[in-house]
């Protein structure tokens, strides 16, 4: 700071308020090895949480138990369980499987899958949870948009009617790969490309493929035998329509009333959150119902479709029904991907929402893994996509989860043939009650109010799925997402400042309209690193900027333009590109007999500006800390200097005067 | 301003230096209609050079004059030509025609294309360009990256040698797709795509082409007849290397000799730029020179190669020769979107940099107009791919290119014969001059120097280029370009600021060593805008910092932490993911017993954060135009509200203290 003086210009200034303010140096941070940078910028990029922080000055058996307990979260809280946890664990495991047994059955049908697949994947992947997951709120099972993903991405391939045994290895197979890339995503801490998926676009494919399952659920609320393949609205709503003379009003009667009984039961909950397990209990009580009034009707032999036969006994083995080799490989792969991405978006958010409401921190890599695992033993085991629900039953740990795969087990061992009589038609209402709160329409009206674009997004989502179908949906949605943040890469907004009165703070005239212009001298704040994306345009648009003021300046008869100030302190980086943008800038302003002067340079651009030269080529005495200081001395010039420019001796101030 | 009174606190504080200072309001600015806006966002997005401002308030006769003279230049500057530019333009013409004859053969042999087409297409795009082009100083013709790609890319469907006339049409057919391209880039004003090929991708891709078009002349200089379709460095010197008992040293002495001269006169030219001519005649006089030299020696019985007939006359049509219903559509759209983008890249930058160094302006989005146009009608009259190409031979009006237009017109009318001893190794010791010039390896050095990101970009193109093939190292650096803006988006810098002593200036503590602590007081600097795509990062990245925060101050025993300042100024827009964020991280330092604190919100972001309510949640008092006025109501709030927090009255204040 000291350094002022060298600059031309007396160090001590009089503002308007008398204050006294030396003029400040802007800095380079000192030079850092290439190789730390390079391990601060890998750190800063894959670990941002510091996951391993508590390893930091242990001893190796303390890094050995604290590594195991990692990996493995019951090791940690398994010590600390007691029995009023114990207690919550057991209402709330029993509450989930009540919920995830007709659930699950109703999910393995709409991935065209046996029924019986539901239940085993909520068997096996709960306890692998309880072992290795971290949050205390999860409970795991199937979903409903993941099984009409699958079976939309796989039933484009292979017909589940008539080639069953292929289709089940299929999604065994597709399912060992959405967990090996869960595993892989969270091993190399890449989890941050599921924040691609922005939460509009979430709130909007939910909401369409909502629609489209509900859709699909007329099937068996009309009992209609022959059905569309596609799952856009208007097929299916044509397909329904051709059809009137086969509706069957038994089924139909059946529907509506389960519907508007699982829909009063989920508006009580809602109006008094203590009655939560009059909701959690309705699928089950809905199913038992049915079984009854079917089983005393015989209504199965008058159009009331039921399940059928399920085999008793747990999961059998499916690991030697992964096929590798098939040329289905790639479909596959994919189809594990994609719903392994969406798996993941609504496990995360489910389990980010959970530790943010209960202020505990979750590692999402941590939590990839845990379900990766999970889908990479279930499909060995008979199970298909699984992941984080939210039940929001009340857990207090994992043990929930245990409580719960316990109570399908038994289930699976001893009640299946009770599942006999159950029609269909309580499923669908048992889906369609569940997927109208997917139907988020209060999220996109909140969007519609913010944030135009968001809502642009959401719908485009919604009406892809809706009218073309789910992979079309996601890729308009991730599409336009993305387009969003390039746009705003490749298009930074640049504002004009001006001086808030009696102050030395220079603000946007846009938003502060009673902020003073500095005669003479353009203020502009650049909003966004400098890349090449973005080189160009604010090349072009500065000199605009210049243009506009000059020709404002000339229509008015005041001062000419001298200066021109570009707040820098927005701009968090720059690259080769950015620095020839500044040499050109430069370079033109010259031409004009204009000025440059940068105020508050940050670290990464002043080393960049620095190992480039251009801090020679501008000088470093036309580099400020802040824009009032950068004000101050141009005034300084503006008003001081005239007179003499001759005899002053220091042609660099006289050229511009 | 005078609100501040309602805030709990006196408006006016005197801070250490005695200054007077009004805690200024944070203002959002007045809503805006959403059309306005969003035409905008549109505007600046898509005209930011705002090109139709001339025709802003003119009559409907001016204004079609006006529209004339912008899609044709030549009626702009047509009025104003003069002999002194004629004489200039006829010797710079003649230059670039002596240029471009020699390469234009070299490089429609390098595309594996008869001869004659260099000609043919160094006839008719000049005439185009002269009338549509605005830049003055660019000369049009082939060019060899552009050749080589197309030879590649279509080669890989078609057999030039096997095929040759399907292969020809192929050509024009994506000369024909290049120049549609273009135009619909212009037209749509999506000229800012070819932006995110960044300076260090084109540096290493042309590197990389141009050593590969430098490996493939080595079948020239051998006199090679068999020769790898391959363009990868391994292959190329495997096949050269394999027959070593076929090299022909009568035509790589000859080879060697005319590379010499012409680096020679290269090396001189550079030495006195007012030689310049030299080097721009070397190339003719090589091809001269060569010509008499086996005419003399009858050469072409011993091994050198010639190339042969050369039709006499003008460019045949070609129109009846595209084809639209092949089934190598997909092949021929492909390379002329590919070839399209890399001309424009090449083309645009020739452009910019002359526009830039005469002080002219230039808009991209028309020359791509009048490229695409040229290469339009260039394919309908027997031409390839041709763009701008930097020859710098001090023309002054686009008259250059239709003198070397007719320059080229009479040797195809009269002098084609001439060509029928020339020798094919002049020709690849002509191109591997040119290409030598294209190997920048001063500006990979200098991006290793100022950014080892854009170094690691451009050596992945160049490695990908020469070790793969031309479209892996494109992919290869495009993708790690877009990979670093992604991450730029997904990963923004946070900084911890510090005061700087005696001011009420706030900066980073890392470039700033001797700024002071605020006790009790953290302020992060948040470096970008906050969308989906960085929200969870900033959430978890924001709760370290505190952590760490209370973690120095726990052990070093000091006052607790009171407040936590988020500077926002970098912050220029907001989604509603982004609001979540906040929202979230504002439940979490409540629960923390921590006050949340804004300082300089910008228009959009008060925008938002107004419609989403999150500015009544957060209190308008704790929003505050700078850091400083943030720090000092804190710094109120710490000192002064302790011993009366209880009769204070507002609870507000006395839950922090």
């Amino acid at each position: 700071m000291g350094n002022a003086d060298n600059y031309g210009y007396p160090s001590m200034m009089n503002n308007n308020n008398g204050e006294n303010t030396g003029i400040h140096r802007v800095e380079t941070p000192p030079p850092q090895p290439f190789f730390k940078s390079l391990k601060n910028t890998v750190k800063e990029t894959l670990f941002p949480d510091d996951p391993l922080k508590q390893f930091k000055n242990q001893k190796p058996l303390r890094k050995f138990i604290l590594g195991v307990q990692y990996f493995f979260p019951i090791f940690e809280w398994g010590s600390r369980y007691n029995f009023g946890f114990f207690k919550a664990d057991l209402i709330a495991g029993i509450t989930i499987a009540s919920l995830a047994i007709p659930q699950g059955i109703s999910y393995a049908k709409l991935a065209n899958l046996p029924p019986i697949l539901g239940l085993y994947s909520s068997f096996i992947p709960p306890l692998v949870y309880a072992l290795m997951g971290s949050s205390r709120d999860l409970a795991v099972g199937t979903v409903a948009v993941g099984s009409l993903l699958m079976a939309s991405m796989l039933g484009a391939e292979v017909n589940p009617a008539e080639n069953p045994t292929l289709y089940l290895h299929l999604a065994f197979t597709a399912t060992f790969f959405t967990g090996l890339f869960e595993v892989a995503l969270g091993f190399f801490r890449l989890g941050f490309i599921v924040d691609f998926l922005s939460h509009a676009t979430i709130v909007g494919f939910m909401g369409g493929a909502a629609t489209v399952v509900i859709l699909q659920q007329l099937k068996g609320i009309l009992g209609l035998e022959h059905f569309t393949h596609a799952t856009d609205v208007v097929s299916v709503l044509r397909s329904v329509f051709a059809q009137t003379h086969a509706w069957r009003w038994e089924s139909a009667v059946l529907g509506f009333c389960f519907l508007f009984y699982l829909m009063l039961a989920k508006f009580l909950s809602q109006k008094r959150p203590k009655l939560f397990w009059v909701s959690a209990m309705a699928p089950l009580t809905s199913v038992i119902l049915g079984t009854i009034l079917v089983y005393i009707t015989h209504a199965e032999k008058h159009g009331v479709a039921v399940i059928g036969e399920l085999k008793k006994g747990i999961n059998p083995p499916s690991i030697m029904d992964l096929s590798f080799g098939s040329k289905y490989m790639t479909t596959a792969i994919k189809t594990g991907i994609v719903t392994g991405v969406i798996a993941l978006a609504e496990g995360i958010a489910v389990g980010r929402s959970f530790a943010m409401f209960k202020n505990y921190h979750i590692d999402g890599n941590k939590e990839m893994i845990a379900f990766g695992m999970m889908n990479i033993v279930g499909s060995c085991t008979s199970c298909y996509l699984t992941t984080a629900v939210n039940f929001n039953a009340g857990c207090k740990t994992a043990v929930s989860n245990i409580v719960m795969a316990l109570a399908v087990m038994v289930t699976l061992l001893l009640l299946t043939p009770l599942f006999h009589f159950t029609p269909l038609v309580v499923l669908s209402s048992i889906i369609i009650a569940a997927m109208l709160g997917l139907i988020d329409y209060n999220a996109a009206i909140h969007l519609w109010h913010v944030d135009k674009f968001d809502f642009l997004v959401c719908m485009s989502a919604y009406i892809g799925v809706v009218f073309g179908n789910i992979e079309i949906g996601l890729v308009m949605a991730v599409g336009l997402s993305l387009l969003r943040v390039l746009l705003s890469v490749a298009r930074p907004r640049t504002l004009v400042l001006g001086n808030i009165p009696n102050s030395m703070i220079y603000r946007n005239v846009e938003q502060y309209p009673n902020t003073n212009n500095v005669p003479g001298v353009l203020i502009l704040d650049i909003g966004a690193p400098i890349f090449f994306t973005n080189s160009s345009y604010l090349r072009e648009r500065i000199s605009r900027w210049i243009d506009d003021e000059e020709d404002k300046l000339k229509s008015s008869g005041e001062t000419t333009l001298q200066y021109v100030i570009l707040d820098m302190g927005a701009v968090g980086n720059i690259d080769t590109s950015g620095i020839s943008m500044f040499e050109e800038v430069k370079k033109n302003l010259d031409r004009r007999d204009l000025k440059l002067v940068l105020a508050n340079p940050g670290a990464e651009v002043m080393k960049k500006l620095n190992k480039s030269k251009f801090i020679e080529t501008l000088g470093q005495e036309w580099m400020f800390l802040t824009v009032g200081e950068a004000v101050e001395a141009c005034n300084y010039m503006l008003h001081s200097c005239k007179p003499i420019s001759s005899e002053d001796g220091s042609q660099k101030w006289s050229n511009n005067v």
